[in-house]
C-alpha cells in the first residue's frame, strides 16, 4: 500500500476561471479508519462544473470548501482495509471522497458498485449522479411526454447526452446545442440525436427554427446565458425550462446582464424550474434500474473524457468550464482495480 | 336612447407610451343587433395592463387590435334591445364589449351580472378577471400552503389588493410592493396587510429583509424589471414565482437588460411559471362564490379609480401603466343602470 495520501486541497477562492494558486497539492499520511470506517483507494475523480460554486464564499444549497480543505467530488474506488459492517476489502464504492487519493469513509457515505454490470467509473457518470440528474430532471422537473421536443445545451456532455438519448427513448425528437462541429457529429451520429446546432459557429436562434420547427416543449438547461436566451424564443405553450445548470456563468466575476424575458412566460404559459438531483435520493433506485436497462440493450450510449493523475484535476477542471472535455470528464487518480474490469 | 356609438379605435402602434394619437375617437352609426344577438349600453369600462400588449403586432397569445379597429377590453353595461334567447332588456352584462359606448353582443360573449349581490363595477374588477387572477394565480399556479410568506408588486392594484387579502385569508404573510407613501398605507391599514414597501423611495432588497424576514415563498408579480430582481435575492427553498404581468416593460421600445438569476433557481429549487387567467374559465364559478363570499363577509376590500367619460380612456390607460390609478382603474362611459344600485 502506498505510504501517503495525495490531496488536492482548495488554496484560494478562484476570482473567475480558477487559477493553479488556487489549487494546493499536498502530501500526507495515509490515514486509517476507525471502529465503524473504511479506507477507500480512489482509481476515478469525477469532475461536474458544481464543484465552481463549492469555491466560492456565497450562499448556495451547500456550504463553500473552506480554505486549506481537501476539494469536494464524487469518486470510485476500492476498500483497502474495512472496520465497517457489511464492507468487506475489495468492494467498489462510489461517493463524496474528495479529490484525493485515499479517504476514509463511513458506510453513510458511499454506496456498492457492481463492478460487473458496467466498468466502475460510470458510477460517477452514466449509472452514477450526472445520468440520474439527466434522468430526474428531463422526465420529473421536465414532464416529458410522447412526442414533444426536447433541446438540450451542453448536448456532449456528461448529462446532456443522456438527456437527449432518454428523449429518443421516450419517442421524442431530441435536439442537442454544442460547442464544436466534432461534438455535434458525435452527437447526431453516436447518440442519435435529431439535430444539433454549434453555438459556436451558428446563430442558435435561427438554427432552432430548423431544428425544432414544431417549437421547444422541453429545454433542459446546462449553461444559461445568450444560448438559453435563444432558446427562449421557441418555446411552445406550457414549455419547461429545467435549470441544471449555468455553466456560463460560473466563472463571472461580476453578474451577467441578459434580456429581460420573463413576460414570455405569460405568452406561453411556461415554467422555469431549478431542481438538484440530490432531492430525488429516495429515488435513485429506480433511475438507475432504468439507466442500466438502457446500457444494456445498446440504446444509452456515453463517453468518457478521462484525464491522468490527480495532479491534473485542475487543469482538466478549468477546462470543462470552457468546454473543452469531450464527454464526462473524469480523473485517473488510481489503477483500476484488480481483477474488476467490466465483465471481470 | 342615443343616435350614435361612440368609439375609441387604435389609430397607429404605440412605440412606448401610448399617445393621444395613438388612438381616435369616432362616432359611428347605433348597431342594431341582429337574431341571436343585444345591443348592450356601456356603463363601466374596465383598463388593464395587458392591453398595451394587443396594441403591438407581435406574437402573443391573442392576435393584436388591428389599426382602425376598436380597442378591447372588458366592460359591463345593460342590454338595450336583446333578441339572443335568455337576455332581457335590462338585464346587466360583463364581457368584452371593447373601448365603446355601445356594443352588440352573443349571449357567448358576456355573462349575466347580478346587480344584487354587488355594485356592478366590480364585474370588471374583484369579482371578474382581476379577482380571478389573483385567485387562480395565487392558490393554483403559486400553491400557496398556510404559515407562508406571499409577496405581491402593484399591491394596490386590482389584482396585488386581491392576493395579499386572500393570502391573509389563507394563513399567510402578506407584504406589498407599491408606489406611493398613500398607496403603502392604504395596503397595510385598509387592506390588512403584514407590510408593505415604496419602491420609489425604499431599497427594495433591503426593505424585504425586515418585512419578509422567513423568506418569500410566493411572488405574485405584476411588475417585472428591477422590483421582481430585488424579491429573487428572498426566496424560500421551493419558492413560488408567478407571473402575471410585467408592466414595467410594456412600454419599453429595446429590450430590457437585468441581471441573469437563474441559477438561484437551482440553488432554491424554485420555480418562475406565467399563466392566463383565461385558461381557467372553466373553474370561474369556484373563484365568484370565493371572492362573493369574502366580499359579503367584510374580509375582501376593494377600491375603484374611476375615470369620467370614454374620451378620458387613452390618458387614464397612460396613467395606470405609470402606476398613476390609486385601485381599479374604471371608465365610466354612461350612467349606472336605473334601479341597479348596490342593493337596489
Amino acid at each position: 500500500m502506498a505510504e501517503s495520501n495525495w490531496q488536492i486541497r482548495l488554496a484560494a477562492r478562484p476570482s473567475g476561471a480558477p487559477k493553479d494558486s488556487d489549487f494546493e497539492l499536498v502530501e500526507t499520511p495515509m490515514p486509517t479508519p476507525g471502529e465503524g470506517e473504511m479506507l477507500v483507494r480512489v482509481a476515478y475523480l469525477s469532475l461536474d462544473p458544481y464543484m465552481r460554486g463549492r469555491m466560492n464564499d456565497a450562499p448556495s444549497y451547500a456550504p463553500p470548501v473552506a480554505i486549506g480543505e481537501v476539494m469536494v467530488g464524487g469518486a470510485v474506488g476500492e476498500v483497502m482495509e474495512s472496520k465497517a459492517d457489511g464492507f468487506a476489502d475489495g468492494d467498489i464504492v462510489e461517493g463524496r471522497l474528495g479529490w484525493q487519493s485515499h479517504a476514509v469513509a463511513r458506510p453513510e457515505d458511499v454506496r456498492k458498485v457492481d463492478p460487473a454490470l458496467a466498468p466502475i467509473s460510470t458510477s460517477v457518470g452514466v449509472l452514477g449522479m450526472p445520468g440520474l440528474t439527466a434522468y430526474f430532471g428531463l422526465l420529473d422537473v421536465g414532464q416529458l411526454a410522447p412526442g414533444q421536443t426536447v433541446v438540450v445545451s451542453a448536448a456532449s456532455g456528461a448529462v446532456g447526452a443522456v438527456v437527449g438519448q432518454i428523449a429518443r427513448i421516450k419517442g421524442c425528437r431530441a435536439v442537442g446545442i454544442a460547442g464544436s462541429d466534432e461534438k455535434v457529429a458525435y452527437v447526431t451520429g453516436e447518440l442519435g440525436f435529431d439535430a444539433c446546432i454549434n453555438y459556436r459557429t451558428q446563430d442558435v436562434s435561427a438554427a432552432l427554427a430548423e431544428a425544432a420547427p414544431g417549437g421547444v416543449d422541453v429545454y433542459f438547461d446546462n449553461v444559461g446565458g445568450p444560448v438559453t436566451d435563444a432558446v427562449f424564443n421557441h418555446i411552445n405553450r406550457r414549455a419547461r425550462i429545467v435549470i441544471c445548470g449555468q455553466i456560463s456563468q460560473y466563472n463571472l466575476t461580476e453578474p451577467d446582464l441578459g434580456p429581460r424575458n420573463l413576460r414570455f412566460l405569460i405568452v406561453h404559459r411556461a415554467r422555469i424550474e431549478g431542481f438538484l438531483v440530490f432531492d430525488y435520493q429516495d429515488r435513485y433506485g429506480e433511475g438507475l434500474v432504468a439507466l442500466a436497462g438502457w446500457i444494456a440493450d445498446g440504446r444509452l450510449k456515453y463517453r468518457e473524457d478521462i484525464a491522468e493523475g490527480l495532479e491534473s484535476a485542475p487543469a482538466a477542471f478549468r477546462g470543462m468550464l470552457e468546454g473543452r472535455n469531450f464527454g464526462k470528464q473524469l480523473v485517473r487518480v488510481g489503477a483500476e482495480p484488480a481483477g474488476r474490469a467490466a465483465g471481470g
